[in-house]
């Protein structure tokens, strides 16, 4: 049997054996000590990212900063063991809660089409083919034929994506796969591998069926964002506003999705698109956190401000949200649909692809009212 | 603009433009004439299906068969233009009814982990490579590191897979691709393309959120079904009644899942879990014609048994499913966790990914009670 | 056994079993008949090249014209069963022949890196990854580690290529498969396949080892070529008399290459290199068949002159050569290093890849002086 | 430009700037201090390998072992920059040397054909499918039809293969990439890269024409050699006496091949293929070395016996040839054709295909007589 997972979801956390934690939480301790000194001598990464409010829940406690994203972050709040991350919070009464947006029972796509033309972060890629023409048959006096397809490609990291908490962490010690970290202090030693993530693959992450809010900041600015512009607390809590929704709209376990207007670039001019992004900063990455959502998703690849604004950083909300707490991502949305008809707030749905050992998951997320 | 495809989902069809529709029609009728022809002097393909219950639309009014599959399919009950099938079936009531069947909130999965050790047919393939130990960084004083995944394969058409409308059709004149048939007449010539379906691409089918019934014909039996075993009609109305359900259950538009308990082998035996399977035959089949479902899927790699009791025929109930009648086939499902509460009605959500020109897709369907 | 093929060559031709040959002229024969009146009917082909010097052997022995690209052209001159055609030309004496070209041992590199950065035609990828970093390892006490590569492309489509003969045939009778002919008269139906050529695939290619003469047409006039630009007769001519080379210098099962300049583009306009190209045309690929050549290759991505002056014509030299005389194109090749050191003749180094079914082969070919 | 490399051969080494030298060698130098102080805490590694005769240069020199596979072996023999290993060897004098071989012309086979069928080692796979069928076409008047293949697969490392210089390290330090040290002392931080190695990739390698040697070992034994079985340099000398060739018979230079027998299971039982093979030990990989041979190849998937008499080490003679003798391995060969005529001496022609970054390189090695 290689297969492995929970097939029944209930409000139970996903990692509740906690056999590895002690021996995780003394290596983190051991390491401090190490880090500190190694950070003293190395000066940088320390000092360049002490003064922009990175805090973990250690840091909070009174540990010092110890790693080039801020203090320890692990245990997780969902045990030691934890792969499921904020998808822990999708329990039977939060599907329930959800249900109540369904009204009409209209559908919404959230995402855009898989295509080879689609714009493509860095050196990623997309191959479909299709082997034959037909790929079998004909075969049998009824003559059946077939067509499959053959697909190459960055399967969870292009087009309309959702980002486990494999895809993301810190390297805490340069080079040292021992000592790069991820959600729940998991190292690449631990997680990575030739042929699929270890541990922290895409499989653990559980079907999120769950109430979601739409923030339609490009209304809120009367036009699209521009690349590199920062959404701030301000600029969410406009957007609320202008949507009546009140204070406590957004309850933890939702999801989160932010319209920027960086999306009506989409096969309109890929090169633009992908050269940097409007989107939300790390004070806003906070206010999200301190909501307690589930998913954070935009019409943009990186949900996130890139370039950040500041300049000694590369996406430091990926390591807030996915690394630091478990909250997923959800980029290359395309949120005209919902925009369109001022839709604020639904049913969320999208079940990632259960790809063993996967850093993210493609999917067809959708909206239910 | 690349892209193309609907966003919001109401009642009506997807295909609602009929410019083909006229010179399709003639075309068929113009094969007829020769086919029948050809068909005579040939005489294997005509006499081999005439007796084993091949009822298309057009054969029912009269009409003879015309094609190895029986009589021509075409136009589809969505009009000439229709490339959705039955997920047609997916409004914004059929959303509200099935809805209803929400009382816990309990979710269940109905898919299996895609991994490369799992059970594949014929040659189709499954490799996932980890690019870079990790795939980018250290970057920034923040020293985000990230993993990515590269995936080569069919798929959608490895695993737990939904099959798409050009994945199987019928060849009229051997390898003559203007007479290889699909769903609503399209023709090979028309859809096959070496970069993805043209037309028919699992990108048309509308997401699936829709009452699901699951018929546990192993329990049926009080064993599980063997290699070549055919589940009939009678089969199928004892789950009914063994399960308590109305004759009048499987409503327009739901999905129907039958347990075989075939799935047991699922990387336990895979030799064997692909060298055949029990399944439902013609008869069975046209039993869920008649119920007008959306969707049809198994604990099996093809929800029909194979090899089929007539020995000349090959995978006719897609042929019956797919091409004529746009009734969508999800295959390897993994049905344990509903089987082991004794569920039997449940919410289905299945949004197929939109992979553009993609024959099928990947997935991980979900029941909600 | 899986694996078949020659292991030690000498002068007999690959094919000399002729089982299939009486049935395959039958057919050609049979099909001459039907594809006149096909062809008197649909007019279009057959008028718009009969007067463009299309002459196969058929043809030139009296037989109608038959196909859109000229008269039937098997059985091929190494019987009707070789599949692989000038490659025939390398026998042990040929070899001998060559090595008298070695004179200093210096060797030049005649083709490109390979490289997702290389222009490519089409919708064609290369996309190469190394799973982790490293991908395995450290084991032993002497703690090993390795890298490999995972590369997902048109192998022998891609970069320097060698095309095969089941790269390139004629469509004879519109999308029916067994009208689409290849080398020998091979059709679609009996070789094409989703999983490799089931004939007439690259491994069937003998190693090529062979006098090379290299003709500087940019020296001939000055310049490098332009897109479009077609090398004739005498511009061929032209280039040996610059070059002292003797009007027999060019033998029998010689390679052939043309320096045309356009080569100067590769990495440093893509865009442009694939629009076109200067090359020869149909009278220029006459010539290099009548010398008997076993090889012609260029500094181009086509060999041939693209578009072709007669805009009626899609790459008619590439069936000129691959699919009626089993003549080998080289493409992409880079001549720089010959060219700048006026090198005229040398041996040509080139062993395709035995890619079972593949239609071309990467590859690094030499040159040895 | 992103192109690189030589394109004409001489005598020159690859590698004659030493621009980095100095830094790496005092980097080595800085590392074997605190290298020595984790050997001697982790003690492992040092005392399993200390007697079983690892021997590189600083060593033989009185340096202590710093190294898992013994002392540091940079820079090495052909400078401190040289990334192309033995291919020095292959200089214009040395061709020269190798064409006196040629007298008939014969060409042999010296490699396996490349399918999916192969055995495979670990997790590689082997992908190949033809999109479409046809890919292209029919344009034209001439009714242009074509074939590509698309494949996915390990392409360096797979079938017939030959390892380039990244292939294959020592990790120094457990996961620190600063410290996994390839040929010439280059760590993973250096030359790992998600798409492609950054340096040493198989591009750098020279075309290789040189004189082969072919020991039989099989005909020594007088049967073929059992899994595990260690071929030692009394067997290598056995070997040479049996074949008539004197004591100086493998010049510098030279490619030496063995016939253990084990490549009778090719496609026979590929299961019992890959569990394991007989091959050379750390002595007679020493002998080869002492010979200053370019290439050493067998019909067996690793040349070295697998497993190791030393059950602590894991693919050591790779580690030797590769790592730190700069000396490439040809993996896989089909020797039938050369055995079964006896042929002794040959010239062998291998000219690694440039893919940029690759590990390694497919081919199709010839032999010629």
């Amino acid at each position: 049997m290689t297969e492995q997972g929970k097939t029944v979801y209930d409000a139970k956390p996903d990692g509740h054996q906690d056999i590895d934690a002690g021996r995780r939480a003394m290596m983190a301790g051991a390491a401090s000590g190490a880090l500190g000194a190694l950070l003293g001598l190395a000066a940088t990464p320390a000092q360049a990212t002490s003064g922009i409010g990175f805090v973990g829940r250690a840091q909070a406690q009174g540990a010092a900063a110890t790693t080039p994203a801020g203090a320890p972050w692990w245990p997780s709040r969902w045990g030691a063991d934890d792969q499921a991350g904020a998808s822990n919070w999708i329990t039977p009464e939060k599907v329930l809660d959800a249900v109540r947006l369904i009204r009409t029972g209209k559908i919404y796509e959230m995402g855009h089409l898989y295509e080879s033309a689609m714009p493509k972060f860095g050196e990623r890629s997309f191959a479909l083919r299709i082997p034959g023409g037909p790929t079998g048959g004909p075969f049998g006096a009824n003559q059946v034929i077939w067509h499959d397809e053959f697909l190459a490609t960055e399967i969870g990291q292009v087009g309309t994506q959702f980002d486990g908490l494999g895809h993301i962490g810190v390297a805490v010690k340069g080079q040292d796969r021992a000592e790069m970290r991820f959600y729940n202090g998991l190292t690449a030693a631990e997680i990575s591998d030739a042929y699929g993530l270890k541990k922290l693959g895409v499989e653990h992450v559980k079907p999120i069926f769950t109430r979601g809010t739409l923030l339609n900041i490009a209304a809120v600015k009367g036009r699209n964002l521009n690349l590199g512009e920062e959404i701030t607390v301000a600029d969410l809590e406009a957007a609320m506003q202008r949507q009546n929704l009140a204070a406590d709209a957004i309850k933890p376990g939702d999801a989160l999705f932010i319209n920027t207007g960086w999306g009506a670039l989409w096969n309109v001019d890929n090169a633009q698109f992908v050269k940097g992004e409007p989107g939300i900063g790390m004070p806003a990455a906070q206010w999200c956190i301190q909501k307690q959502v589930c998913v954070v998703g935009a019409d943009s690849w990186a949900v996130e401000v890139v370039p950040n604004p500041n300049s000694n950083l590369a996406f430091p909300v990926h390591q807030e949200f996915l690394t630091k707490n478990g909250i997923f991502i959800h980029e290359n949305l395309n949120l005209t649909a919902l925009v369109a008809e001022n839709v604020s707030q639904f049913v969320y749905v999208m079940a990632p692809i259960r790809i063993k050992g996967g850093t993210g998951s493609p999917g067809r997320p959708i909206a239910i009212v």
